[in-house]
């Protein structure tokens, strides 16, 4: 996996684009499965976001090795997970889209915060959920849950790919949110996508004010050849 | 399929009734699926609306049909199906219920408004929201997914009978929207469930005021003789 | 089942502390599924409450059974079972987890209200969403649906132990609401675990404030030795 | 609800028809759910079954209360109501259609069977199922889970109207059970749903014999006034 | 869509290969899609089949259209479908998925069978199983249900592109069933699938041959150029 | 984990109880979530048998890695993974429950069965399930599937605890499989499970014979004190 940090125009472009332009173009790379399905941000106006996959994995709970002591072991997956999540990382938890208990709760994404992640996510649940709703970080799952993780989750290893909300995670992996929810770009294509998402978003904001004004799609979305030529001197004038 | 255009008094008054006011209306008639389950609003301020069903069908996407390019052909089945909604039209779309990948996005729904239609429903998703929550357009759906249609979704036909959200719904079939979902009105009955519609929402405020005073629901919900005759009295106070 | 009532200080100590919390105190005491999974409530504002059950359970509708006119029989069991619910009390249903159709609606709700119940549960849906969202009740169930109750759910009786959203609800026992949902704690433990919870809180906004300022987890999160000795001084300073 | 005993004549003629003429029969009369969706028989050769409902209900396992010693009280809901089976009685239980923990073994259905039960149903799963599949008991649950019924289940009535698979079992209703499914025949209709059963047997063996025989289904299937003369031809020659 | 009859020779070299072995040669074309997934044969001795596609599509019943009187019509589509069937032709039926009613019996059926079908496939259910498991006829669906289909089922229209159990089904696709299932192969590749899916099989069958005699799968399967040189030899000698 | 070998008695003596049996004994040790839901056998003339957990996990597939030639690479985690399964391993899959596409097929498990496995069981499904059917060696899935894993299914990684059919499996762990499914016994209980198991199975044998004579399960199941007394002395005569 590419581990060089994500540059900070990288990081900005992909932030000024929506998630729905990015899966555009991943699907134009031959990506179909990229959007993780079903999630939604607790705090709705904090829900933009760019960072680096850190994964956490859970299995299945077993009561013999899920009991409240557990977490009193400093070196707890969960727990270190958390204290080796770092600036701009996302915390993406496989959950295995159990969301009858929650993965997660106030007191470990406020350290999240502390830290500087730049968001959690869980194809599962969180609980403190009121407190989460005020919090200026920005969290998504499946929704509220108030039972405790050991009821059914067992926490058991960091940095290993993952499953969540149906897509494939890799440590390193892009992570952007939006109000729409989360879309995941492989690492390697961050740069590309970055720069043709922003390309794409001018010319879609180009269309939307025709069909805004009137204009039929048949022609406009896509464009044709001459709606096409009529964008490019569009963009000559605004930006040489 | 009936298709003479709704009366305006008959719009008019659909549109000063709940959903819910109107499955009872149904009911009494023996129909018994009628509202579209599991549906929500993008923007709960716009959930209003009434208007005639123009039908749009999904099945599964196929890789070779389901391309980017497949859009520039002027005679894409989305596309022309969109360009055919008129004034009052609500565009009804059946996505198998399958919300993982769009069914539609800001160009296309700013086009339908546009075009003057009453609304947007799909039993899948919508792209986009973000804008779609600001948009002064009744748009329903599951959800919001930022997932390209082409990955899941292959428009197949127009005006055509289609299932949506489990319920049937005809071309020309009326639909009316709320903050609670979307009901369907088999176009021949419309008008005789306006009229009950309206009936029944004066008896109910009736009897909710004297439920709010204090009155037991035995005897008032449903009203029996007694109070069905202080109701008519009331009624002939103030209608009279 | 205990049926002695809930005293004063237990129902405004419940009221204090968060639905998470009380998982937890369950969790201790070997209770794994106390939380009612996937409800949500209709007024956000009007989320919190404290009460006892009361039951009503319903079975799949029959069409002989189910029509229009059952209602006018007093005793209806849903009709019956509203008339007797009383202050303090919560109205939970066992609708099998179906939202399809309704489980109740304004009318019912308002009455419950008047008659001074603490709330309404049902693992279902409820109608007149619009209206319920404006109410100052506490009302909580899966989501909204237009449906008549009759299409899908035939009332069958009260005061029985049921299932609602995956968890058993004895008559008796108390549920606590809050912005997350709802948890059903068993009679017989009300009192402790209302104790237990509100130390478990004051310890929890301890560690809250140091993970805020900037501690580690591990050591904080749960507690070590060291910790535990500053908490315990905190708390002889603040409440000596 | 009814509760004379079923008539021998009903119940063999019961016993001679099909569970899906069963259905159709129901649908004539206005019944369109009566069939317990996705039960499947575990012993394929011991499928065939007519008999009169007992009722058992199971609510969520809650920890305290369904643990191992919970079966050595005489009084255990489902212990005694086992007991209470009688000759020409199915024993129906609602499980919540949770089938990842058994509601029955093979114990408890050798002990149903040695009381001359016709048969038993859930709407869950039963363990001991290798076991099961040697005898000569009809026995209908989705399918088979290893898992003890404490874990999930907890009895809590006997003989109350319940859910199975969907359907709304009441006491005394009769139930028939072929390699297709379980029928639930509300217990008025019994009778003269047996009588009309035969009939449409009879006139469908006609119809099937003209169908293999080369005969188009238009005109044949349902019958026209000229294939109805010629079925009534041919019955008074055979019955004659 | 191409409607030239499928090749006797193309016809009988699907008939020899896998359905496992098909998705493989159009997953090399990129085809993701094609196995219509949860599908069984009612009769596994009769499982394997080829065909070109008829398509029946059913949307949600409506209670006023949806009556037993609606078959006595000999256009309804559904008994117009059937009749329209001829040899070699697979009658495939989009029920939504839902198998809580049937797609049809076993009079229908055996009228197929008649008119010289290939087989018919449901994505929802079918009744009169008990008889339609003797049948020397492939049958495919979920599951059995004796529910009548007006219930939940009504037939829409003939010979439209339809979705059947996920995949895009057209009419004169190429179906193919054997005992696991049917897969769907887009009606202008049938022919290259035939041939390279044959070849598929002989080179597959000698590497499970070399593998049951003690190979390792590394370097066999996928086979490195080795093994394959090794298997063209084997070729040259077997078929030269 | 512990990694010391199976005895041989302990092997075999689980051979000769069932599943059902073995989650009892795990309940009574705490541990409620032990049976893998809702698979089954594909012979079920070869279901049972005993092993140690080897693990192979999947996530979903992405595009650019999952293609046909990267089973070319020797060290492919799924090919890699079956070549180092050894005599009695059991290979178990962590598939995320999805059967949409295959974990594996007849080549793969040829060749498990040559190394000596003990059985191979997957939470998703397998293709070439015709030949797998034929096959003496125990394979247990949700079903078949012909769909290529690669459209799914991404191998990454090997002998890493996992979740299989919502049960947690660690390497090592004791996996038991019969008719009716596969239950999976922490490594450090697997000695002592064994010998309780048989115990139990004495004395349920014991008891069914008296059900079978005609005896209430009152008392009997559980047994009182007089029963049990009576089993000693049965046990006594018999092993004495």
């Amino acid at each position: 996996m590419q581990t060089t940090p994500l540059a900070d125009e990288v990081r900005s472009a992909l932030g000024r684009v929506s998630t729905a332009t990015l899966t555009t173009q991943l699907f134009k790379r031959g990506f179909r499965n990229t959007f993780l399905h079903g999630l939604q941000p607790f705090n709705p106006e904090h829900a933009h976001f760019v960072g680096t996959a850190v994964t956490l994995r859970y299995i299945p709970a077993r009561e013999d090795l899920d009991v409240l002591e557990s977490f009193e072991n400093p070196e707890h997956p969960q727990r270190a997970a958390i204290e080796q999540v770092g600036p701009g990382d996302v915390l993406v938890m496989d959950s295995r889209g159990v969301a009858r208990a929650a993965t997660g709760g106030d007191i470990l994404i406020t350290r999240l915060q502390q830290l500087g992640a730049a968001a959690v996510v869980s194809d599962g649940s969180f609980r403190d959920s009121p407190r989460l709703r005020t919090m200026s970080f920005p969290t998504f799952a499946q929704g509220p849950s108030a039972t405790l993780n050991l009821t059914m989750h067992h926490a058991v290893d960091f940095q290993r790919p993952i499953a969540c909300a149906g897509v494939a995670v890799f440590p390193g992996d892009v992570l952007v949110g939006d109000l729409e929810g989360v879309v995941c770009i492989p690492r390697h294509l961050a740069e590309e996508v970055a720069v043709a998402a922003e390309a794409q978003e001018r010319l879609e904001d180009f269309l939307l004010d025709k069909v805004r004004a009137g204009a039929s799609i048949i022609g406009v979305y896509p464009p044709n050849q001459e709606t096409r030529a009529e964008y490019e001197a569009f963009e000559r004038r605004n930006r040489g």
